[in-house]
């Protein structure tokens, strides 16, 4: 099932390393049949070449049109070696063995915004006839598509005496379709728009089949996006268990929570909602700081760093306490890098999944799909914290002393299901956040579930004798932020019961205004931000 | 611009309709060249054809691998009829102005199981070249690929007096390489699982801009996908503002919270989260029992039917009422179908949007596929119900005097955001969901919402002195699901201190024994179902 390379056939548009691949090829002594400017380049470089013209027997025509399409080159592709060898001859068809090609570059010209005929022009018909029938013809036949593949293929032909495996061929068949395949995927997009037609094609490989997916009774597979620059996909394993569907789910939300933050921040992600985040100069504290945002649903959470995890971070976990019940079990920890102390301090837990991934290595623009049922809702990643932030009320407030308390509270609201509602805080230089509700149907309940939260937590953390007072000062330093407007004022009502003192929302309600006025006679700050950020 | 059909190359694996637009071709004067299997065709119809062979100058050869391809051919299809005019003269190539070809059956072979030499056999060569020839130069040629499409070619045709518009032939254009990619992406993805590689390539089309995405500063598309048999994407507007992103995200969480129930069935979304559902004889107590389950969050909803909506059920919104204040303003209906009493009356309100779309018509199967970052998870839907219906107490519950009040519980519960506890009763002769908890990172918490809803709704229906006795006497009707497992005994007791006598969750923590315990000790009954149901 070895086949010797004796007569290859190179095209090529982008002319990276194709002399030093020619010249590997001829001092195998295979013939090298070439077009255009490729042939020039190979000549340049002192290597004698068979012109394609003689082999097609036509001459390059039509502005170079038509170059290697002909009976002569295609049926040296195509002929089967065994059944039509005497065809073949009698045909005066002597077989191509490995062709090299690479395409007229349709994607580079349309992301440089050529016109409409350059772009036409650059439509290749001829290099896919050519790779489609070599890779067809696989059994005989190599074909390369790409510079990055020169590598593979001469060190195949030099482990083999000039020849290649079958099983090699198969594979180079394999990424020949995907190449065409991605080549008329991007054309028909971009041709389709030119008739007002609006059309989408993603395409996915190195699928990684999964123990199972939401749940044990559903199958599932990840996959990376092909060409993606920076994928999830590449996150790397340095410990622990395979990753379950849930995980991978989670750890997004985990890396998108601590992604664009300034200072060392950690999120806590339990069922792809942040329970516990906080951001300051020292990540250890902010990893206790959003421990205490929900000490009890941490317990099984994946947590996600944005800076290099450290032995002093992690042994909060206490994984190595003699007393079982100290430790403090999770499901995975993701950070960018690790310190080797910190990696082999979480070793103590065998099945503890140590993930590493850069969350600012991800474009702020990627898009966001919705797959429903045989349909799909694309639409720009939610990246815009706010247009503006605008006290309304005559209750005063500094806003520019909290900005950066703002902005990491909405960050944090873009990473909740709607209805959300969170409440934070500046604690001891930190930022933290203090209280969430998340995913209710009425947004009153959100905001009830934000407060309950912010007294469990506030009760955990006050040794005192009263508690009602630590709790109302506590809450005067907190902002409430909601993800969208309030129909009513009711919600102000409440989350002034409990001591609130600043709100911020969107706005645009059609009762904007007497929710400002509730603001005003109980003495709320409310802040306008004008951007609503409903997730679901 | 308008160019004549003097020669046409029709070359079809699929001869449906084939003849008939021949016979057009030929009455207008249009030479015929053909190949094989279509020649013969054409020729017993008693139609005059040019053999390609005589074009190409080339026999058919090598089993018919080589048929098309030639200089001749791809010149003719290729050349400017303006600038290589001359250079063609010399070369004696004759304009081709229509091809008409489709491709060897890959999808069809591979989706009867054909073996491997068989589907690279069916991967056609020749076929792309011309079809994308053709297409590269459609100032000058036209291009179809599909006997679907011949209909239109045959109107233009008559409408032109033999002559086709070149806006006519850039639309086969775009449809020519939309076929040569969706070709190409099947033949990709399986010739990659031939080596072992798992690849997914999704087809996205009649992509329809939205006013925006989630929020309004995220841009949006809704796109159906390429193929598939049914779709939401097909879903029919009779009245109403048009549709926004998250009006067609809840319609698909309605859809599928009525589908596959044996009776009038009817659902209320808000935020992605059925709050009210209700299964019974009649359609118009199906929604007031539905409704009746969070009556605050069912205003601005999402409603679902699974059956033909009726004048008697859209009554209940009181869309005519001279009372504004009474009048229950919701943002979509979907329904099967509608009576047209029914739609006039939805019609009092302009801006409610009344959708048709049959959740029955949706196949059980449809993947579920997860964006993440430049990665995607698919997974298998979630289909199954559950596995077993064990009672694990001592506490004594008669489950099969119960079996579609607990499928009813689970059916919602599939549709919930994890953690979710639902709480579902038989009243009236209704199934009807009483209570929910949604999308809390600790389950307790999901449990106490549930419960304060149910709650609340009891207190609504309740006019009597002693609404605690009537609370707790209604509750023990009640069954409680959950969609994972309990990892302590805190939900049962919850549960068991408000009444609840039956709990249904899958089973499966280290401490369920522990949790058995605990029903037995406090009187409840308890289901194993063996199938969790997270959702995120």
């Amino acid at each position: 099932m070895f086949f010797p390379i004796k007569r290859a056939l190179l095209s090529v548009s982008d002319k990276e390393g194709i002399v030093e691949l020619a010249q590997i090829l001829h001092n195998l002594g295979c013939e090298l049949i070439s077009t255009g400017g490729t042939a020039k380049a190979l000549s340049d470089a002192g290597l004698p070449i068979t012109d394609i013209s003689k082999v097609t027997g036509n001459p390059e025509a039509f502005g170079g049109r038509m170059k290697t399409i002909s009976f002569q080159i295609e049926s040296a592709l195509l002929f089967d070696r065994d059944r039509d060898a005497a065809e073949a001859a009698a045909l005066n068809i002597q077989p191509i063995d490995l062709v090299v090609c690479n395409l007229y570059p349709f994607a580079k010209v349309l992301q440089q915004g050529a016109d409409f005929d350059t772009l036409v022009e650059n439509i290749d018909i001829g290099g896919p006839t050519m790779i489609r029938a070599a890779a067809k013809n696989f059994k005989y036949v190599a074909v390369v598509t790409q510079p990055t593949d020169y590598a593979a293929l001469i060190q195949q032909l030099s482990e083999n005496q000039g020849s290649l495996s079958i099983a090699f061929r198969q594979q180079l068949m394999a990424k020949a379709f995907n190449h065409t395949a991605d080549y008329d995927a991007l054309i028909a997009t971009t041709m389709s728009q030119s008739v007002g037609q609006n059309a989408l094609r993603l395409s996915f490989e190195q699928g990684e089949t999964l123990r199972y997916g939401e749940n044990s009774h559903q199958k599932a597979t990840f996959y990376r996006q092909t060409g993606a620059k920076v994928s999830l996909f590449d996150l790397e394993i340095l410990h622990g268990k395979q990753l379950s569907f849930n995980n991978i789910l989670d750890i997004n939300g985990a890396i998108q929570s601590v992604r664009q933050q300034n200072l060392p921040t950690c999120a806590i992600i339990k069922h792809n909602n942040p329970c516990g985040l906080a951001s300051g100069i020292n990540q250890a504290a902010a990893l206790e700081w959003a421990w205490a945002g929900d000490p009890i649903s941490a317990f099984g959470s994946i947590i996600a760093f944005n800076t290099t995890l450290e032995l002093s971070t992690v042994e909060f976990f206490a994984l190595d306490n003699a007393d079982r019940s100290k430790r403090k079990f999770i499901e995975v920890v993701v950070a960018p890098h690790i310190t080797p102390q910190a990696l082999a301090y979480l070793q103590h837990h065998k099945d503890l999944r140590v993930v590493l991934f850069n969350p600012n290595s991800l474009p702020a623009t990627l898009p966001d799909y919705r797959f429903l049922n045989g349909s799909l809702l694309a639409q720009d990643a939610d990246t815009v914290l706010f247009d503006k932030l605008d006290l309304v009320t005559t209750t005063p407030f500094e806003v520019t002393a909290h900005t950066d308390l703002i902005a990491f509270g909405i960050h944090a609201i873009c990473q909740i299901k709607s209805n959300s509602i969170v409440i934070v805080r500046r604690h001891n230089g930190y930022l933290q956040l203090l209280g969430m509700g998340a995913g209710q149907p009425n947004r009153l309940v959100s905001t009830r579930l934000a407060i309950d939260k912010c007294r469990e937590n506030l009760q955990n953390e006050y040794h005192g004798t009263d508690f009602e007072a630590y709790f109302m000062e506590q809450m005067q330093q907190c902002i409430l932020i909601s993800d969208a407007f309030f129909p009513f004022a009711d919600n102000v009502e409440l989350a002034a019961a409990s001591g609130i003192r600043c709100i911020v929302q969107p706005g645009g309600s059609i009762r904007d205004k007497s929710v400002i006025e509730c603001c005003n006679t109980l003495g709320v700050a409310m802040v306008f931000s004008g951007t609503r950020h409903f997730k679901h």
